[in-house]
């Protein structure tokens, strides 16, 4: 029998491993044989926990103030990112909850190292930052369109040397290195769609003119590129899945079970923090009683 | 019988109107004779309305990219800014709403004019912004406590003059008047809640030790300056609330129907700005049509 750590554990890039996401289920409902179809849909039937569990463990992490936890989302177009985000967020307090949405650098972010941008928008103690992207995708939409980079004018830069690739993916785990060192969980997530289900999901975008505005035909364009981006996502996955901040690969053809896994997941992650509800000290205790005493005593 | 209507315009500060806040309700409870009690009886019964109407507002809003949303939220410690702000994020989408809490200004801060670090966290067109706390703390703790103003080292500023309070309430009602004229519609909100149930309240966070790391002593400081606060809103709210930025002063003592009314005068405000969907130009029609023959072209 399967239980939710394991389904956890089904779905993180162990650190070091080399993977193929085309082995990687972008459904519960997948399988090439009997034995995985039936683990897939045992995986699926245990993920019905509501959001109660993510909202107190983001409590605690509010009111301990040590810890806070960096959630990164990535993905193809249209794998559900947004509506991830929704549900995660679903109840719990949207103070200690902060999400940023990466888009095309600005000029001035163009001028400065490419984890600058993200550096400024990091979490604080206490909260839970999300990137919807981030700076992965210096090697992922960069990686496949090469010519972006001249943007950046980095001097000596070589896109077409795979050194150039190796060095970004180091620096990418040193940065986060260095943030769970001081206090900052890293938790990675892929959105795992089938390129038959991100059509289904455009053509619903195109045929529903209330949906017209999340597409562009720019989305197209990104698609013709799709086994590239495959490519180096894969390359992504396997050089930074770290044992101190690891990638999960989420299968999404079926957002609904996305979402509760990654919710799950998160909640997870937070709960090993084994965070404490900040104790009083003996004075901050007496301070209390003195305080009750002065109120209990005001005439109204 | 009232309407929803009639009950917003009953928590709404008329522009150039002197108010007492002793003579407004800070629950639906209250009132000295019997028609303002049926009337108080009956405004509480409108307020069922659910979130979804503010999902609605807010996607209409995103998806128009033109307008974008600043709500102010002011109140004594206590009086339920979070709960309100964590009501009002119920349902909508959390990328399109950026709630930022004012703190205790950091020395950078202090070193630039009292609008600089409300100005660079506004919300940006499509958002809805939510300011906890705002540059209202300028003519409100700073003009209870005036010795704060010493930090902010202003050439010649004079507290103790009726007109350096003054020149403040006429730059916010320039710089608001500034913003609704440049697409973002300003809307006020002050959470009023009774001495008497801020005691409660506080006395709450003070036996629940799950609540405790909420309460301050410093918040029995302010406590003891209650009336001096009421003046000061009383002149701020009579000098800001104009007909394009209004303040709407909310009956707090109910936690459940202020988070009620508040999401309501929020989403009629935006239903008010009578936002359409974008429409495709015949070009970015085609593009779509052309996109779709594209993808039902594609060979599996």
């Amino acid at each position: 029998m399967l239980n939710l750590s394991d389904v956890v554990e089904m779905c993180r890039v162990a650190s070091g491993k080399k993977i193929k996401l085309k082995d990687l289920p972008t459904s519960w409902e997948s399988g090439s044989d009997e034995v995985t179809i039936s683990r897939h849909h045992e995986a699926r039937r245990l993920l019905t926990e509501d959001v109660h569990q993510l909202a107190a463990s983001q409590e605690l992490l509010y009111s301990a103030n040590s810890w806070s936890v960096l959630m990164v989302l990535q993905a193809m177009d249209a794998a559900g990112k947004d509506g991830t985000i929704e549900h995660v967020m679903t109840g719990v307090n949207p103070q200690g909850v902060k999400v940023v949405s990466f888009k095309q650098p600005s000029t001035e972010e163009l001028n400065h190292d490419f984890l600058w941008r993200c550096s400024k928008a990091l979490p604080a103690r206490g909260e839970i930052g999300i990137f919807n992207r981030s700076y992965y995708e210096e090697v992922l939409i960069v990686k496949v369109h090469p010519e972006l980079l001249a943007k950046q004018q980095i001097p000596g830069a070589n896109p077409a040397k795979k050194s150039f690739w190796k060095a970004r993916y180091k620096v990418i785990n040193q940065f986060e290195r260095h943030l769970v060192r001081n206090g900052t969980q890293v938790i990675k997530f892929f959105l795992h769609v089938s390129k038959q289900e991100q059509k289904r999901r455009f053509l619903d975008r195109i045929n529903d003119p209330k949906k017209n505005w999340k597409f562009s035909p720019g989305d197209l364009v990104e698609r013709a590129h799709w086994d590239e981006y495959m490519s180096a996502y894969e390359e992504m996955l396997s050089a930074t899945s770290t044992k101190f901040a690891p990638w999960f690969v989420i299968p999404a053809d079926d957002k609904a079970t996305a979402r509760l896994l990654v919710a799950q997941i998160l909640a997870n992650s937070i709960q090993k923090l084994d965070l404490k509800s900040p104790v009083l000290t003996p004075s901050q205790h007496n301070a209390l009683v003195e305080c009750k005493a002065k109120l209990e005593a005001e005439v109204d």
